[in-house]
């Protein structure tokens, strides 16, 4: 399974990736990046560091040809995508997306094309750096990572095969589920736990400013906060596209939080115990997977 | 200043640091350890690999002749220790703890002795690692480290400056302030996130008994849940000690959880941005500290 054309939408830090590792692997013979005005000095860096064989601002151009397009742009703006692609979609190209949150990205088709495309296979690389832009891509961002394809009942198999064949050669471990479940998946692994380290850091940056407690904190603070230094644009968007999900967890976690308020008033240390170590416990659990 | 004889009741990862850097700097001619029996083989550690001079089981005996006793026990167990020293108590020792919270010492010494001694000074080192025991203790565990200690109006201005030259020879970064904002402080930075981590990945452990989510967690949800793999029963009692504070602030973070909500529920892009973005620079502000 390989491409005669490879078009990758967004050349950054996961687009410059997918190009970078599908090279090594000689996964298409050209590869062709597309990028807005704004983007060009990124686009030049591309083709300067190899990355993409040649670029276009001009996404007829772009996609001209091209039997695979990845489209590689944060999550907010793969709507615009869909609708900018929509006067050039091929029934013979394949079209995939690297989006954060999937039912989203169907709605937005859905809503662009009255139905979603049967060759539309939306899929998640579960990888990423704190980096940004081409720069910062790398050959290996993908191997051993996971990764989720969502297509629908209508799906193409074909379409589907080659996008699952694509990533397993990029090195990842493909998962199939449907996006309703990718998406509380994730919001239960990955949004909320940013969600709770934005908001954390949100309150106690005003406490902190009023009597410096910063300055106490220690290593266990750092760590855990360290997802409140991610980008705020793109986890607003991440966390909007997935509001649903999330209102739902935030209320259960809040009601998660009431029981432990009542154990700790009750000195309820039986209890507390429990849940402490069933957590550490359940933690255990995940990292044992890390060394299989 | 130095000591004589300097008694550490509880010689494990705190205790066992603390007599290895007074020893390393010449701050006591003889260090005695105290453990109970169960401790006898941990106490046996001690003394042979030099980090103790002598232990004994007989508290008497221990603390016979210390002028500086060092409570280095869990802090659930403090009262317990001082109801143990109080028939043995001298006007000429000074006396200090490194429990986590100090709230809770000042009301078991208050209940023990009707009042808090002038030479009781409490102290709390933020500092820690992963293991415990006498094992786990090095030479330089406080060095750099914030040391808070917590007078009262009636300590012994001898006594605290005592203590606090000890620990400032330890290399510790010494502040005084009283017991209650330390506890606030402790509270906001170390023990409401600990909480959260226990919370977050006992409610998510469930889930993953279900649904196998820890499959797709990556290095954000690793780094997120660390301290969730803490001693159970030394949070436990940690969270219990500082019960109010804690309290007060799972409300404050519930009600900050529930503003979130209604941001995502009524697609608040600005404002989630700004909460984002507010979170994002305060912990840059965190992370800065370290760089002085």
């Amino acid at each position: 399974m390989s491409f005669d054309r490879l078009c990758i939408i967004g050349v950054g830090l996961i687009g410059g990736s997918i190009a970078r590792a599908a090279r090594l692997q000689g996964l298409s013979q050209v590869i062709i990046g597309f990028g807005r005005q704004e983007d060009l000095a990124n686009l030049q860096a591309a083709k300067a560091l190899g990355v993409i064989d040649d670029y276009s601002l001009d996404l007829a151009e772009a996609v001209n040809g091209a039997d695979c397009v990845v489209i590689a742009t944060p999550v907010a703006t793969i709507k615009t995508i869909l609708a900018l692609l929509q006067p050039f979609w091929s029934a013979q190209t394949i079209y995939t997306d690297v989006g954060s949150t999937k039912s989203s990205v169907l709605d937005a088709a859905e809503q662009v094309f009255g139905e979603i495309p049967k060759n539309l296979i939306p899929a998640h690389p579960i990888a990423g750096a704190e980096q940004s832009g081409v720069n910062a891509s790398v050959d290996d961002l993908f191997v051993g990572k996971r990764l989720i394809i969502t297509p629908t009942e209508t799906s193409s198999a074909k379409a589907l095969q080659a996008v699952q064949g694509f990533w397993e050669k990029l090195g990842s471990v493909v998962s199939i589920m449907d996006a309703k479940h990718h998406d509380g998946v994730l919001a239960a692994t990955s949004h909320l736990p940013h969600l709770l380290a934005f908001a954390l850091v949100d309150m106690l940056g005003r406490k902190d400013e009023q009597s410096d407690i910063f300055k106490y904190a220690a290593g266990g603070f750092r760590d855990f906060t360290r997802i409140a230094s991610s980008d705020p644009t793109m986890w607003r968007d991440i966390c909007l596209a997935n509001k649903d999900e999330l209102v739902a967890l935030l209320e259960e976690f809040k009601t998660q939080l009431g029981t432990i308020q009542n154990d700790l008033q009750s000195q309820d240390a039986q209890q507390l115990f429990q849940t402490f170590s069933y957590a550490r416990n359940a933690r255990q659990r995940f990292l044992d997977q890390f060394e299989d």
